[in-house]
């Protein structure tokens, strides 16, 4: 099967969890609004379509359309080796990948959190107000919550669930990664007491698929446009 | 197989999601934490567990504890008879219920914009410039497009998928009931652009279960320690 993901072509976004996982397994793919008339191809499947997308991104996989960045990853984690066998410990899976996607939401949501309709520059106050819960009270939270999880696997601490990497691991690692570009002083302190949370994110970027990815012109760079912006102001 | 809800008992607040699924189909559950030492009851797969969730609400059917509202949905969809068979329909109706939850995340964070560790009273001015985007951009966005997926369906308005109800649908019941709860001047305006999603609504509140559901004193009414919370200032 030779997928197409459909997704913004500047930023790495939510986009960038599904092009994680497509190139942890070597699998054939298409990211289709950085190729010719990219943008057009984009808006195809959202409008008008019998089965719209609200919103990118989404992935073509033979005659199935599919959206919402969770979902996607639940349809191709079996099929990408990055799903555990047994139907207790995918629903797992995918209750970590849900809360990482709503991790990922409040890591947006302070540079913009009077709406997205807003640019940063006219919701500076309200995103310093809001920054500093976020650093202080909801990145340890996550952060604990993760760290308690992989201590506490029975297979051991370093994967989420059993002995095998899965479409959550790839997961926590983009989270942390994007912490890191979007609040290095806070991420510094934070992750002291986050080892096995940073030995994950580790052990994942050095993967034959992710880190050949991630030294390839494919993996777009964080900026100031994506979900993890990089606003010193915010960092505190 | 009978099921035992864990969520906070005074709100309707995610696990009406849940309770309204269970009590569609007539199933046999608990919703434990209004029980004898509900709440005690309620923080003990939070915490320390090895599976911990991160947030209520959670489902607990046998051994099995599930987390994350639409993962519960998934997996009590076919269960409930609230899923279509096959899995191109089961993707689409669980990315549907994706959607839902991401504009009802929206919804709460109205009234809190700059974190849910602030009162709505200490970020009033905030709030108020978030809704009017809420009002007059995002519940537009989301009711077209709902519409536009009911106008689509190729059998026909009356579910969002196929001929039968789905968990999509007793969602998306759910959001329009939240949204004239908390907006009541804002819905009856952009409701006029969105007769089958209103019409959705009234089917759902007429199927038996659901019917016997809201004339009981289970059906928690909305307040204003929920999801979705009317304050006048936030509805102009």
């Amino acid at each position: 099967m030779k997928y197409a993901l459909y997704y913004w072509p500047i930023v790495q976004g939510r986009g960038e969890f599904i092009r994680l996982a497509l190139e942890d397994a070597g699998a054939a793919y298409t990211d289709v609004a950085r190729g010719p008339n990219g943008m057009a191809k984009l808006e195809r499947f959202m409008g008008n379509f019998v089965r719209a997308t609200f919103a990118p991104p989404y992935l073509k996989a033979g005659k199935l359309i599919i959206g919402q960045t969770p979902n996607i990853l639940l349809y191709l984690g079996p099929r990408l080796g990055l799903t555990p066998k047994n139907d207790a410990d995918r629903l797992w899976v995918h209750q970590l990948v849900l809360t990482l996607s709503d991790w990922t939401v409040e890591a947006h949501d302070v540079h913009h959190p009077l709406g997205a309709g807003l640019y940063y520059e006219q919701q500076r106050a309200a995103a310093k107000r809001r920054a500093a819960e976020f650093n202080t009270q909801r990145i340890p939270k996550f952060l604990r919550y993760f760290e308690h999880l992989l201590a506490r696997n029975p297979a051991g601490p370093n994967w989420l669930c059993g002995r095998r990497a899965s479409t959550a691991d790839l997961c926590l690692f983009q989270v942390i990664a994007g912490l890191r570009y979007a609040f290095p002083r806070t991420m510094v302190k934070r992750e002291k007491k986050a080892p096995r949370v940073v030995a994950l994110h580790d052990r994942v970027a050095t993967r034959r698929g992710i880190a050949a990815y991630l030294a390839s012109p494919r993996r777009i760079a964080f900026n100031e446009h994506g979900i993890f912006r990089h606003y010193p102001a915010l960092d505190q």
